[in-house]
């Protein structure tokens, strides 16, 4: 066997390594985490074609996709890299000392610092952008944290060819070995031990509901409970509003099917629940919907531990009262990732728990509504959620302000005549939503602002000026943005 | 009995009222909530002497210290009020769209918006500041969520004249009345029942250990966890450092002796512990300190269970072995709070646990180390901490450098040359600090920064600017400081 499970004194050496690195690394400046990033990014791409093609024959994943996703994982870590030294993050925060008042303000300045070792778990489905030298990765390098990677076992290679890539750029720019750790595992042992290890101080995840809750309970029965970022998928509902029916029903489909069968539905902002107000353009998106469906092809799934999920749970989903099949493809029988719509009445969502669980693959829902009060009830059933798009013209959102007043209120983005997969890398991107999407509304995991997951303020009080860190001084070498007793400003202090 | 605990029938009507006030409250703009806020300072105010007079029949607090504590309470909405309003808080973000990128980019702009009705659990210690109309209260109006109090039974007088203040400031701006609810509960069950309400959102919580452990298990075990911050209490360690005691053993002694009985102790700034250098110096403050404590008087605490966990825990600690009483008081035999300094070697406190423990009250604990080793071994055993001071003169700083970096990593507030008391409300504070200090280091309970214990990001894709909210329009007719394709400005985009 190639890639044997860690064993606890491998943990504990790992562990011991982390904690010792932490207390160097925390203190190297923000240029010297960005350049270390940098490097990173370089050395992934150094792996060339030979990482494309492990990962493709480990993951089924198509060439241009892995191409795509390689991109992307690159660019984040170039541009949190920037993000780092710009220092936004760090909301540094000043107010000078005054000694006419009574009793005297002493002088207090406050920055974000790391707070340790953090401890990120692969995901299956983003074998680069979220796994080894992924958005978690990415993020607690810039907060100044060293990072210990759980190894997905669905793409084990290509884990290790990317962990030597980090260790290329460790050892490039002289950092202490212990900043990474790479840590095989497939029992659920590893992944426990890590995540209660007293040296880990924050977790990141992406990954399955039953995944991520399990960390969060361990992370939370710890001595000290720390944070963990478990971002755990959701079936981002889409609403579709009578105005935009009627104006566009065969556009809607094809978009909408397109974004259901996109990577065989292996997405976390995969649609997999379609809301509509019953009338002749819904008739109409239907029919669409169904021919659209009918044109893809069915997909070998990421991993047969996937593909078996799907499998069960759409024949779950299919098995209750009251479900219309709308599209089904004629395949072989061990097929995989079928692309499937059904469809049931809100009546049926609202009084069926088992309508409203994600089915991780190309899988969507249609819920039928008869009246907007049905459409705001399926709304307050619904669960958190990370993203809710709705289909609507001008007049469609004034008629259903209230509805989408509340759907505003379940998710962490909200789309207007857009899918939601496609997931932007950039600043106003928040990629995190409410209970059971991830673990903690208030953070996200794609964004340079998912640094401050892994971060926390840590105010000085009354050191002078020489001792202070750089992001402090008074100089302000670093030429960043901090707010001087109220107001935002890059100056100097005199 | 005046204050009953309330049903769960009430609990219930409460939460409704809360959550149907949310819908309208998290609509309103930054203007209005601030504008709330500055007319609850305004009925505070307004309350006059009576509220001090019988504040300090529940609390045993002196009217200067209570007229100081009021004083804090008005300035802390008004300030909260401004941060509001300057909406830097919201952390909006744009990033506008780009047809020419293949794919093309859409429009995206984040910014903060509220989670849910907060249940607030007042503070004993602090009457006014940290409780019924306190930061936490302040805070989760600013972030437009309704706030439920669960008033401390220790004053519940006091928290029932505020919350008339409360009702009539939200009479007097025409919000709706679920906005605020008052809850009395001298119960656990009251307590719990709140905690677990699916409507409630989030909890924000000043006081003990077990009564913000307890809190926080809850609200995990919820089936939709919530955020619980929970400001714990620390020992917040003092370091004594030889070149600055043989300066200045006296002006420390002076000084610590001052924080150490301030207000009978009771602050969760309080210095329960110092840990100075074997020496001369040592033996000099050492003395100076018994002198300044015998010259302290002992006084009535806040409230019969603070008292007798004072007596109890003092015992406790002074019944270990190896330790010394440095200061005692000749009291009369059912005098409260007395303040009490004892020592023990280094030794003694690493081998134990139960000198590590908070005795809230004017008591303190003084560690002497043979060697810097050991100080380092002191701060390693350390747990997390609210705030930790160290003494120094320059040169201190630099032999003692890898102890200082070690003490900086296990506090949210680090203080050179000064006391722990005596907490600052402005944007450079951080009130917060690694657990057991507080549930989550990343967030504060002073401070501006607070509100965003209360608020999640929602991002907005591809909605036209007329129907975006007005923090996030072109305009920028709120002129709030937002980041604007990576760069932070108040211009509008054109």
């Amino acid at each position: 066997m190639l890639f044997k499970d860690a064993t606890t004194e491998e943990i504990e050496l790992k562990m011991q390594e982390s904690w010792m690195a932490f207390h160097q690394y925390r203190k190297f400046p923000l240029s010297k985490r960005a350049t270390f990033m940098r490097t990173i990014a370089e050395e992934v791409e150094a792996l060339g074609d030979e990482l494309l093609q492990i990962t493709g024959e480990e993951t089924n994943l198509p060439e241009a996709r892995l191409r795509n996703e390689r991109t992307r994982t690159i660019f984040q870590l170039n541009s949190y890299a920037d993000a780092c030294e710009r220092g936004d993050w760090l909301e540094a925060r000043i107010d000078t000392a005054n000694d006419d008042r009574n009793p005297p303000k002493p002088d207090i300045r406050k920055m974000m610092v790391p707070l340790g070792p953090v401890v990120v778990f692969g995901a299956s489905n983003f074998p680069y952008a979220y796994s080894t030298a992924g958005g978690d990765t990415a993020c607690a390098f810039a907060a100044g944290c060293p990072v210990i990677i759980k190894a997905h076992p669905a793409h084990s290679k290509t884990s290790e060819m990317i962990a030597y890539a980090i260790m290329k750029a460790v050892e490039k720019n002289n950092l202490p070995a212990g900043v990474f750790a790479h840590v095989y595992g497939k029992s659920f042992e590893v992944g426990k031990s890590l995540v209660m290890h007293p040296f880990t101080k924050a977790v990141g995840f992406t990954g399955s509901f039953t995944g991520g809750k399990a960390l969060y309970d361990w992370a939370n029965q710890r001595k000290e409970p720390i944070p963990v970022f478990a971002e755990m998928g959701s079936i981002n509902p889409v609403f579709l509003l009578p105005g935009k029916l009627t104006e566009s029903a065969p556009e809607l489909a094809k978009t909408i099917a397109a974004s259901i069968t996109l990577g065989v539905g292996q997405f976390c902002t995969n649609p997999g629940l379609l809301i509509g107000m019953e009338g002749n353009g819904l008739k109409e998106f239907i029919l669409a919907l169904g021919k659209e469906i009918k044109n893809s092809v069915p997909a070998k799934m990421l991993h047969s531990g996937i593909a078996t999920s799907y499998k069960e749970k759409r024949k779950l989903a299919l098995a209750q009262d009251n479900i219309e099949l709308i599209s089904d493809l004629e395949v072989e029988e061990n097929a995989e990732g079928i692309p499937t719509i059904a469809s049931a009445s809100a009546h049926a969502f609202l009084n069926n728990p088992v309508l409203h669980q994600e089915v991780f693959g190309p899988y969507s829902l249609l819920i039928k509504c008869k009246s907007k009060e049905e459409m705001l009830q399926v709304v307050q059933h619904m669960e958190g959620q990370l993203t809710a798009s709705v289909m609507a013209t001008a007049e469609d959102l004034q008629h259903y302000e209230d509805v989408v007043e509340q759907v505003k209120n379940i998710c962490g983005r909200f789309i207007l005549n857009g899918v939601p997969t496609g997931v932007e890398v950039c600043l106003s991107m928040h990629h995190g939503g409410p209970f059971p999407a991830t673990t903690d509304s208030r953070f996200t995991s794609v964004g340079a602002d998912g640094i401050k997951r892994f971060a926390r303020p840590l105010s000085f009080q009354n050191w002078p000026n020489e001792v202070l860190p750089d992001e402090l001084k008074n100089e302000n070498t670093l030429n960043i943005y901090r707010t001087v007793n109220d107001h935002l400003t890059k100056k100097i202090i005199e």
